[in-house]
């Protein structure tokens, strides 16, 4: 990577240093930049569901980690007894982001490694070197991505993101926001278009942080402004990232997501997702996906400050569906999958195999 | 209005007794209801320059109220005395909010009353006749609007609303919502989805508040969940205000209302926009509406809590426009107008001299 210089002035969202998981504790964005260490993967569970991470690459590579932690944690001193361990933490870390795909994936690839050892030592060593190169892929991903995605932008573009698929959603670089990222080191004079995204502001508080923070040209916009910004020609395409893909295309992103890419359908925007092909979901159907409902709280107040009456009923879907017809392209390590999506997705797939 | 209980019940948010102007301070929502009273004109300017009452049916008759204390502060024993102090208090309440068409509206009535008057105590009880009759025009309206609108929706609906057009943006009952309050009165079981209205949510703050202060069956979504519950069919009708309607048909309206009304023509979902005729303007063509950019904090904290980061940049548009092709009806006190336009709404500020 000495050929990437920016990459290294670019924040680490989750990493593992003296047998702990260090993270940047995201709830305390924009305001505080505060790094916690966890040696216990309950609390790295904890952190997962109290979105001090989140981002669907960055979770899977914390469950990773927090799978390492239950390997040390473990007083086992069979490879039974110690996978019987592993299995119990694998439920509690998968149960607090049951929607995303790449934590399932995440805890996968570290059950998968540890059945291959046959000692408590081996098995903690295979947990441990599969986890570190699990975060060290991530980033290797995220900038071949932002390489093949690059091409599918413009000197003089301003660029629409929603949510944040950025440094701070995966290990670093980002999805959508290495792929901007790319944009601007091939050379590039672009902008950038951050919405809020509401209830829970990955937009304001990350987005805008990380894209002001490595010296972009961002703007932020609530997330009522999307067709106004559209309409007024204030953007010319958009970027997003992606918590699940299946193989017909439709796409699982943060909530607004769906309604970002039907107002620039209507105003001939061009629409991306970016994902690694860990985000693809080749089993399931559509109507097989069930949507993480949230807390109302996120909804009905902001810190300690209530923005809606008592007892009010809240609906607060964490994400929702944007179906193929309405994306231009959806980025991925392998190359740029365009419609027909169930032919070109199962092409990049086999690509990589 | 013996023919019409439920008026009773309902939130009053200027109102005048016992020789005072009560109101309801909407600063203190959704956390307290909490009702204050004024002798002196003055606290009435105050309270119109720190949003204790805010709308623009509302500003422009607790103007009007003001006017009617100033006439009883005054200790003038001639008519020209008594039209100076006026005068005085006129351009101390004008200036609270001087881009207000309805507060200089209002204002002006009240001084052309005030001439016809040839004593100090006729031009009192003038004011204060022609203040009342102002507040009783406005509620009146809401409801006739209120009876046509109803006819639009049906048992079962479920409504949603973009802002607050309520009581608490006129004296009483709404205009949005006083066609949702008409259409429940009609015998109607409907239920209400609320947008939570960023960046100054005054559809968690007030209308989430006012229709469950009202025994509405009411949910609160944020701004990103607008396509998702239209695509998961929770919604089938939508119901805004208007800030401004041109004769075409092109409706302004607080940001985001355009975006709720395409997602709604794709889902196939009635948009419809109740407005009295008092916002019709039929001078102004499309490309002559400036609108109006508020400040970035609005979006970037909330309270004292920062959302993002120090200086970034922020697009706040407060309004956007609204196509004709998007809007199924614009329900009026004189009745509704469909399309094309510019022919029916001729028709009824036609019906209306």
């Amino acid at each position: 990577m000495d050929n990437q210089p920016t990459i290294h002035s670019l924040l680490r969202t989750v990493d593992w240093k003296n047998n702990k998981v260090v993270m940047i504790d995201q709830t305390k964005l924009p305001n505080e930049l505060v790094f916690v260490e966890y040696s216990d993967y309950n609390d790295v569970a904890s952190a997962i569901r109290n979105l001090v991470v989140r981002g669907a690459p960055a979770i899977g590579v914390s469950g990773a980690f927090g799978l390492a932690l239950a390997s040390l944690q473990s007083t086992a001193t069979t490879k039974e007894q110690l996978l019987s361990d592993l299995e119990k933490a694998r439920k509690i870390l998968f149960e607090t982001r049951p929607t995303a795909v790449n934590l399932a994936w995440g805890l996968e690839q570290i059950m998968n490694a540890a059945k291959k050892g046959n000692t408590v030592q081996e098995i903690r060593d295979l947990i441990m070197n599969t986890a570190k190169q699990m975060a060290e892929d991530d980033i290797k991903i995220n900038m071949t991505m932002g390489k093949h995605g690059s091409q599918l932008f413009n000197d003089n573009d301003t660029i629409m993101t929603h949510c944040n698929a950025g440094s701070l959603a995966t290990v670093a670089y980002g999805t959508a926001l290495g792929v901007i990222r790319a944009t601007k080191e091939a050379g590039k004079n672009i902008k950038v278009i951050a919405t809020e995204t509401r209830p829970v502001q990955q937009g304001s508080r990350l987005t805008a942080f990380e894209l002001k923070h490595d010296g972009f040209d961002v703007s932020l916009i609530p997330d009522t402004a999307v067709g106004y910004t559209m309409a007024n020609k204030l953007v010319n395409k958009v970027v997003v990232g992606a918590d699940r893909v299946l193989r017909t295309g439709h796409v699982y992103n943060k909530i607004g997501t769906y309604q970002v890419a039907l107002m620039a359908k209507q105003h001939g925007i061009p629409f991306y997702v970016a994902a690694p092909l860990s985000t693809f979901d080749m089993k399931s159907n559509p109507e097989d996906v069930i949507i993480e409902q949230r807390k109302s709280t996120e909804v009905t107040q902001t810190g300690d400050k209530k923005t809606a009456p008592d007892g009010i009923n809240v609906i607060n879907p964490a994400f929702d569906m944007t179906p193929p017809e309405l994306i231009s392209g959806i980025i991925t390590e392998a190359g740029v999958a365009t419609a027909p999506y169930e032919e070109s997705i199962q092409k990049l797939l086999e690509a990589k195999k």
